[in-house]
């Protein structure tokens, strides 16, 4: 039988949020019309900005995502392409929505765990795993001068929290092969509300004049 | 004799900045019309992005804030509070003038503290107790985007830095039974520098031309 | 014969990378007509900033900008002198241009050096330098509320990219009485690219509309 190991499979989740956010944050800056060193730039702090300040955050210094050029590379070769095929990215504004939310939710998950594997109560890890999550978008906001996603977007930072919660609170289930309930379930739960806040444009209340 | 436990002092102290810089940052956030959970978000970045900068740079991870439940959740009741009852808060303003004061006095000075606690030579304590005191209000500020209230109000960073010099110079001072001196004399310099400067409108020197 | 203590040269060049952004800083801080207190702050943050940045992803805590009192006494004593002599440096534009490149070719070269101290992999130690060299910048372009250099420049981070890379390159080069090579060869390539693209206008890239 195949075995997988689990630690591969995170590898493989955590590419795939940091290509998805680096995509995300070239959008971003080809709207603005930055030039190509821009467009990665951006593209780069959008997909490692989230994690290093969790990693920043538990002492788990120098972050992953310096160590491993793996990281670096992915997020690089996402901005460079978007670069070069925005067009076709523009007209699949829907989709960058939905890959935005799956590398929330991919980032959210992970990083809860990550908080409890460094041996942080289930509170705190929570915080940290909603961090991961909308850390890189907020950076990427600040940088291109625009409100940050977290505050313009009803059910954005209530998602990933919802996800993270989820996420600490299945881990007893969680079987001695991996973590794959508590990380299925928590990054499930993330995309499914950002996808229904999305869907049927849920709104927080308004503060009243 | 009733003994008061210092720690406690401490707590309640904190917890009292945490409430006062969660409500400012609750004010600005809906002055700038965010939905409720994006006055939580600045509320709760607003009272504790001061000290969790604060920690990481001495070294402290991961935070205090992040570990113990109790700040997050009172900075999200304050942000909330302000939410429902902000018309009250705006005819408040320079009660929250006040406010504001108060936390900057509070944070400086148990930032100080802190600071000469993990090891800190006097002149870095300083330094980190001004950052635990104005932090919480320049990342709300960059987050709604605003000027930073330390490079708009001319006796904001000076307040604090008086206080952080005083309270490091007081330290001998303390008893055995706490930091009694250095913190009730530091605070009491932010806050009085801070109202002066509010009530007799003290400028610093502009650029000449 | 006179010995050069390589710390000493390492501790002058900081301190001149230190001198040259906090002058940087304060100039921009003078065009938006901040006071004086104002016109420190941005100064020591810009001169500061990126090495504390650095500091704190490689856990070198607290930062040595925090511990060594020279390093923000001279960020405040270069940030006071443009307050108060900024017009001669208007007329100096580009002198300020090119005290800006040999700034980020200092800290750049530096920070990679002090990154392979610290045991990071090569990669690593290459993107703490650049952010050694352009971290500085960004925060000061933050709280002015400017696009960040690094997006605006066309050959800014590139620049410093370049040089992080040689300066990782030469390090076996290097003798076993200080790291000549590496650093001298990563800041000239900084310098000189930073000129180059200053001098002809050399250009990245726009996205195709």
């Amino acid at each position: 039988m195949l075995e997988v190991e689990p630690f591969s499979v995170v590898l493989v989740a955590d590419l795939a949020g940091v290509v998805v956010f680096a995509a995300s944050g070239a959008s971003a800056a080809v709207a603005r019309r930055f030039d190509m060193f821009g467009v990665a730039v951006i593209g780069v702090v959008t997909a490692l900005g989230g994690g290093a300040t969790r990693d920043v955050l538990i002492g788990a210094v120098p972050p992953l995502l310096l160590s491993d050029w793996r990281y670096p590379l992915a997020a690089v070769l996402a901005a460079v392409f978007v670069f070069y095929f925005h067009p076709a990215f523009s007209r699949l504004f829907r989709a960058v929505l939905v890959l935005d939310a799956a590398g929330l939710a991919l980032f959210t998950a992970l990083g809860t765990q990550k908080g409890l594997a460094y041996g942080l109560s289930p509170w705190a890890a929570c915080v940290v795993g909603v961090l991961s999550g909308v850390g890189g978008g907020m950076i990427r906001d600040l940088l291109t001068q625009e409100i940050p996603v977290i505050l313009r977007e009803d059910f954005y930072a209530v998602a990933a929290l919802a996800g993270a919660v989820l996420a600490v609170v299945a881990t007893p289930l969680d079987s001695s092969h991996g973590q794959w309930v508590s990380a299925l379930g928590g990054g499930c739960v993330v995309f499914a509300v950002r996808l229904l806040a999305i869907k049927f444009r849920w709104s927080a209340p308004k503060p009243r004049i």
